[in-house]
């Protein structure tokens, strides 16, 4: 028994949910589970689907062909199938700060995310002793002004070595170029430690303070080449009062970093989100 | 065209949402939305469609008949069929504390809830004069140890007379006897001024202050003949510390409970609960 | 017994804490609360006191007098003392939106706030009836472009008239001119409907809406005479996700806007905010 | 400069902030910060002191007669002093569970936590490998259902030869006796996977998913023979829904377990909590 996800958008229309349920028990498969969304507004209509289907992958590759034809054509759709069964490949980029990196590696290790985690790439050495003890390989990267170039295109080796699916930013601290970015459209998970859209940029904890807000918050989006403009997954808050200063801010924000980062990686490895308009449908 | 909600559960089983669907546009209805859950432990298919038809409603009879011959009995289904246009009609049952009242008639005046309110009914005469400014009748039936029956039956008699869908207790301070509750099988709709089910039963804030919790909570739920152990609808919480005394729960307490009644009733509204096993399914 | 509150600030230095607990209980007084902060990084000092002294109006006036000479100038403070018994005045402005007026009235008709309203200005006549219903005197003052200066020279009137303390802004959508904000310096206010400082100025909630946020929020704040930039008093947020609208946005942010005014006005009611460096330092 | 901080707590009575505070400037010492509650249905005082001293540990002690004999004993005052810049020893106590050791040992790595750990005591041998990767000793003392006596003399053995301070539970799944218990009052904190007092004992998450709750939590208290009724130091709520099942509540409620452990010990390490009637008083 294949299981299989689908994810589904295309202009709303009538009878899309019947025609693609029918599509399925036609191909001798059942939906086990069905979500739907429709942007009334974009008039955008978006669908998840859980299927089982009696087949081996060679008939798969069929149904795909004829979906494409019979179904998504008719209804201009953007569609992805993906195989449940299989555990995507994320790869993982940090610097020195280490609390998102343990909080993910914990979960990984206990199980909690299905995912591989074939690579860890920093441009510090810092961090290689908890890849070690985690048992996750580690390739320092260095970057600076002048081989920023070089070094991307040695990440983007590695990356395509171990065959990365999605790349998960954990704290790290160099921003990418539009040219690295453009290579993973939604597939490049950031946590911003602020409650975005304030407090963009360099140094949030040190801006909301001198705010004076009374919550702080932290972001986790998709990365595109406007830098912390990118469809947001998650986010969450804390409330914070003026006996805090500005390390009680980061610390206080590091719970909040670590949580919302390991959230969205899941959204994502469980095949949750749709990205449209610059927004995220987050299937539940 | 006539806009339907339906609701659907059963044993869970291969092809449901295909034949349902496919039903709906066989009989020249579109599904514009649906969500789904399946309970895996207990093996329960749960669903909520909401549909639109070119018909009168003489048609739509003739469909709900058809429904349940060729679709519904042949999965042991459990449905119903809202006219979503109609609006319920909605009971208000009070005592003597007012914040409730206040926040479900400001949202109703406001034109939040999709409701009619044809009748408070309250066993005290307190809050009339709040009824008067909101233009909505009042009843005062009083209640005490010897007329509980006859009460009751007074306000069973208002409540078929002004046909009445369905009741919200908003803190009203009468227990309700088991024949009223089985009248109105998961159509009553109370408010717990706890986080059930800690501190169930009267003064839960005291028990709360006396125990030293650090979040209180308040608890919306369907009446049923066991107190305070009906299915919860919605719960909210709010955090308190050592510097608040019992009167300070209480009116932090306030805000959750008006908060959460709300809340409930608008879910009741929109046909947006479904209750098993003495659990609820709250559709988004 | 007289009760008093008394709020200082100043630049921290040795001693301030025994130096004023002993003043106080030279002339007779009792400290019953005593609560205090210190800003490390601007080395100023924060502190609110409770006392009680056996005193008429006139030795108070005198131990106002003392304290200035002997402790206040010393220490180059900034203080102030309330008399705890007497509820101060609040004016409170409205337009068209009426769930924060609601909420205010409905707790200070149950006696939640120790405070008096004299006077409700709009510059609309939608919210008449609701303060008739409420027994408070309301005062239509229309706003347009071209009378602005007189409409405020009206209303400064009125308050002058109604020996009003303080202005809570719920909801009202008009921008104030500096020279009105000026004359209540950190005795304005506002409800702004947004986790400021995203999304300042109008329509936050579409805004919101369109960069695709998962949480939305309300700030209360004093006003200045920077459109959204003064201190904040208090914030609470609420999550939201792609099934919302902007309608739901606004819905969801109304039962923001009304707990979050009614908090700040409560901390300024109860003489617990002191404002220092456009932030607010609040006493629990 | 010696930086102390006083935990004092007795009858409320007049004059004690003053008292206390002349009598620290009389003995060469400076108040920086002093938080205080009054509870005053039980009459009961509290208050938390951060000095400093220009003195040597010998004086210190002398300061430490004279408080109890001129001020202490008039009060009739609980208190307690701690030097400040001392880190206290704490051992943590865990099973097979690792989300709670993880979180705190990276807080501990990056030096967060302001204590030292000599001792990792476990009933299994699970997590070694953890402690190793953080360089913390860990012992291995089985407890079985014949040996409890002499494992817990064991480990009061390993406690007192690393002179320890306090023991974190960090999901330990083993009952501690009373008369361990009661050789640590206060000073044993428990971690519990549920929002107390609602679901006390085993399996917390399955008593919640079978009651249908809207909200799961956990609690962190102090440890006392009667299980699960030991004073309260934090609380943490997360919401749910009817699509989770009992492994997504205990996956959620890891998240939340970890962080109100380690905000209790954070509190505990900071001498910010009192005891008092099975309560706790936090200061900020």
């Amino acid at each position: 028994m294949k299981k299989t996800t689908i994810l589904i958008n295309c202009p709303d229309k009538k009878g899309i949910i019947a025609t693609v349920t029918n599509f399925i028990v036609a191909k001798k498969g059942n939906t086990t589970y069905v979500e739907q969304h429709v942007d009334n507004e974009l008039e955008e209509f978006f669908m998840r689907l859980d299927c089982e289907f009696d087949q081996d992958e060679e008939k798969l590759t069929l149904f795909k062909e004829s979906f494409d034809k019979h179904v998504a054509s008719n209804y201009n759709m953007h569609w992805e199938m993906y195989n449940t069964d299989k555990k995507p490949k994320m790869a993982l980029f940090v610097s020195k700060y280490d609390h998102c990196l343990y909080d993910i590696l914990g979960r990984y290790a206990s199980g909690e995310l299905q995912v591989k985690i074939p690579i860890i790439i920093s441009n510090h050495k810092d961090l290689e002793p908890i890849a070690i003890a985690f048992n996750v390989p580690f390739k320092h990267i260095p970057v600076n002004r002048d081989n920023k170039v070089e070094a991307e295109a040695e990440q983007l080796k590695a990356l395509k070595d171990h065959k990365v699916d999605f790349i998960a930013l954990a704290r790290y601290m160099q921003i990418l170029s539009s040219d690295f970015v453009n290579q993973f459209p939604n597939k490049i998970i950031n946590i911003h430690h602020s409650f975005l859209p304030a407090f963009p940029g360099a140094k949030p904890y040190h801006s909301a303070y001198e705010r004076g807000v009374k919550i702080i918050g932290a972001t986790s989006h998709y990365v595109t080449s406007d830098l912390d403009e990118g469809p947001i997954i998650e986010q969450e808050v804390v409330r914070v009062s003026h006996i805090h200063n500005v390390q009680d801010f980061i610390l206080k924000g590091r719970d909040l970093e670590k949580i919302v980062l390991s959230r969205a990686i899941k959204h994502h490895i469980e095949r949750k989100v749709l990205v449209y308009n610059n927004k995220t449908v987050i299937f539940s």
